[in-house]
């Protein structure tokens, strides 16, 4: 563990498992008698509950957004960036509520999980849950953990779509919705992406239609080839100029060589990994496809593609917004080419249109759509003085 | 056949099995001793052979760019929107040579083809071919065809870079070189999608380190991956958002769905395909998996990765250029993300600091990289006036 015992973290955390008996009914029709939820919280729950945040997480995310689960990890939660004493979302003001969602792999019910009226794995029959579905199981955990009104639902990409759910379907239960790097619904590329990680795990013969874990196998194969499209869609093109190549003089100037730096300073001639992308690549799917349950993401992708709060409203999400009653805030990043500034751009005039109370914030970064779980200043910083406000409006001027 | 009749047609055209006795030295210093190429030709070579064009194609083209082989034929060649009487390569002007290039499954050899000295299959045991490697055998094959000097050489994408290759290292060889939706050699990201493409193959069960012919099998569901991925770069967003979505009013006027449309008309709640752009792709996949060497997809992917002309002058395309002795026409579209216009204008920067007689256009298009294949009316006029032009200069004025 690096830095658990540093001044900006939380340390050392405990998840939470959660039981919840009440049956949850799915936007398919299909009902989930029971579920767990797994949970962690950072920062102290005020006397009258008013100071919560709650964390949706994209894509591949979990529970464990901020601090360190041992004193052995080498890395702590995924949004430690952001989530911690003094940082943007700051534990010395708020309680923080991170779950993992429904049909995910970290210790929520989900696929690999037993199902206990069969007592076999879930596998292919966990039914299939969308974002609407993600929310109504949070507020059943709001309602468990006993606070009426969220300070802020704050969530990147998919986390982002959640935010935007709860404001629509539950405007009585926030004060601030944070929606960075999303998008209103998915386009035909967005979903294309998607069907090739899709396809690449359903026809990797360990797949067996979903039964892997029964024949104690799982399908690496289509799993790391789905991350390494994922992850080319995550990065942008100049970020991975940049990270995978050497600043060379061109005629312009200073330009790069385009990230086509080597992996062993010479072409094979071969089939074998030549560039240094490709190498990058090849390890984060072969790490990933050995921590990640495919059927969980078969789950996630198809709550994306199926996200479109606009679809109850004949395609206009402004009517969608109509009873909303919290203020938004929006964040994007000009590099973004998954959800580019654009796409937030829709929401926000969606929002106006609706006559809502939003800001906006379009923040130039070199590194795609994964600029939301970085450390970039004024990202920080906008996020930063924006909750410190809401917290000065709605808890410092409440005593 | 539809149109072999029309007057824009080539009509019924016959390929021609040319074979090559003469060792070729390949730039991975392998030797390949004698190979085929597959030729087709349209329209009449003058007497002294003045008026030739050579095409050259892209990743999965071949050498039947235009008319139609039989009379049963539904589909003309690739290139036949600019190919025929009257057309942009005006086939009553010019003698229009197209091949398969080495490695190529189409009658050329490759690794689908009997190895003479083992009497099997190349398989994986053809060498990797480059830019350069092409580019030699296709001066083989103009000693062969008495064809001194081309009046052009002409292709997009992968195309465009054999002809940037003709005007770098055989600089008398030709008067003009057109390069279509070209780059002067890959980015990270695109090494990176052609990377995930190579392991969708390679990962296959049924490529048996690509010894799959000899098995009698093929790596079908790994080339379906490869064309998927291909197909999303070769499509704009615009492109795919036009094709598989319907027009719906939105806040800022008229919009659309943002290609959502539905197959069946409503979400299946499971893993099926749910949008039309999933069923294109299925499709495209599939049928590419039925009609394409997985060895060959492999090659002309490296071919690509390679392909860098600056490599041998420290970074510096100008200097490539140096002695080229064409005029260049440059053309790009808006919309293509694969090889944006701003890999165009690096070219032409390069060939602006070499000073060479160069013309670029961008061109306004919906369609992504592959606009170069489609009959955009600015793009055919300008591609069309330019040869018409050539034309006149090279063969009117000496005649």
């Amino acid at each position: 563990m690096t830095d658990s015992n540093s001044s900006d973290s939380v340390g050392l955390v405990t998840p939470q498992v959660l039981h919840f008996d009440e049956p949850l009914t799915l936007r398919s029709g299909k009902v989930l008698p029971a579920y767990d939820l797994i949970v962690e919280t950072y920062g102290e729950l005020n006397a009258d509950k008013s100071n919560a945040v709650l964390i949706c997480h994209a894509l591949s995310g979990d529970h464990h957004a901020a601090g360190y689960h041992t004193t052995e990890d080498q890395k702590p939660g995924w949004w430690d960036q952001c989530i911690g004493p003094g940082k943007a979302i700051d534990t010395n003001l708020f309680h923080v509520v991170s779950l993992n969602n429904l049909g995910g792999c970290a210790g929520s019910t989900g696929p690999a999980s037993i199902n206990p009226e069969t007592e076999k794995y879930y596998g292919p029959d966990f039914p299939v849950v969308t974002v609407r579905d993600w929310v109504k199981s949070q507020v059943a955990l709001s309602d468990r953990l006993g606070i009426d009104r969220w300070l802020a639902v704050v969530g990147g990409s998919l986390g982002g779509m959640q935010v935007l759910r709860w404001a629509i379907s539950y405007p009585e239960r926030l004060h601030h919705a944070i929606a960075i790097a999303a998008a209103p619904k998915l386009s035909a590329q967005n979903i294309a992406f998607n069907e090739v990680a899709r396809h690449s795990i359903t026809s990797d013969p360990n797949f067996y239609e979903g039964h892997y874990l029964e024949k104690g196998t799982y399908p690496k194969q289509g799993l790391m080839l789905a991350r390494m499209v994922g992850h080319i869609t995550y990065l942008s093109d100049s970020a991975m100029r940049a990270k995978f190549g050497k600043t060379v003089a061109d005629f312009e100037g200073q330009g790069n060589n385009f990230g086509r730096d080597l992996r062993s300073g010479k072409l094979s001639f071969g089939f074998n990994v030549d560039f240094q992308v490709e190498s990058y690549l090849h390890y984060q799917g072969e790490r990933f496809s050995e921590n990640f349950d495919a059927n969980t993401y078969l789950l996630m992708t198809k709550a994306l593609d199926y996200f479109d709060p606009s679809v109850d409203y004949q395609g206009d999400l402004s009517r969608a917004f109509a009873k909303s009653d919290c203020k938004f805030l929006l964040l994007s990043f000009s590099t973004d080419w998954r959800f580019p500034p654009e796409r937030s751009r829709e929401i926000v005039n969606s929002l106006l249109k609706a006559e809502k109370d939003v800001s906006y914030l379009e923040i130039e970064a070199d590194q795609g759509h994964d600029a939301f779980l970085l450390p970039i200043p004024r990202y920080i910083d906008a996020f930063s003085i924006y909750l410190n406000r809401a917290h000065k409006e709605i808890i410092a001027n409440a005593s």
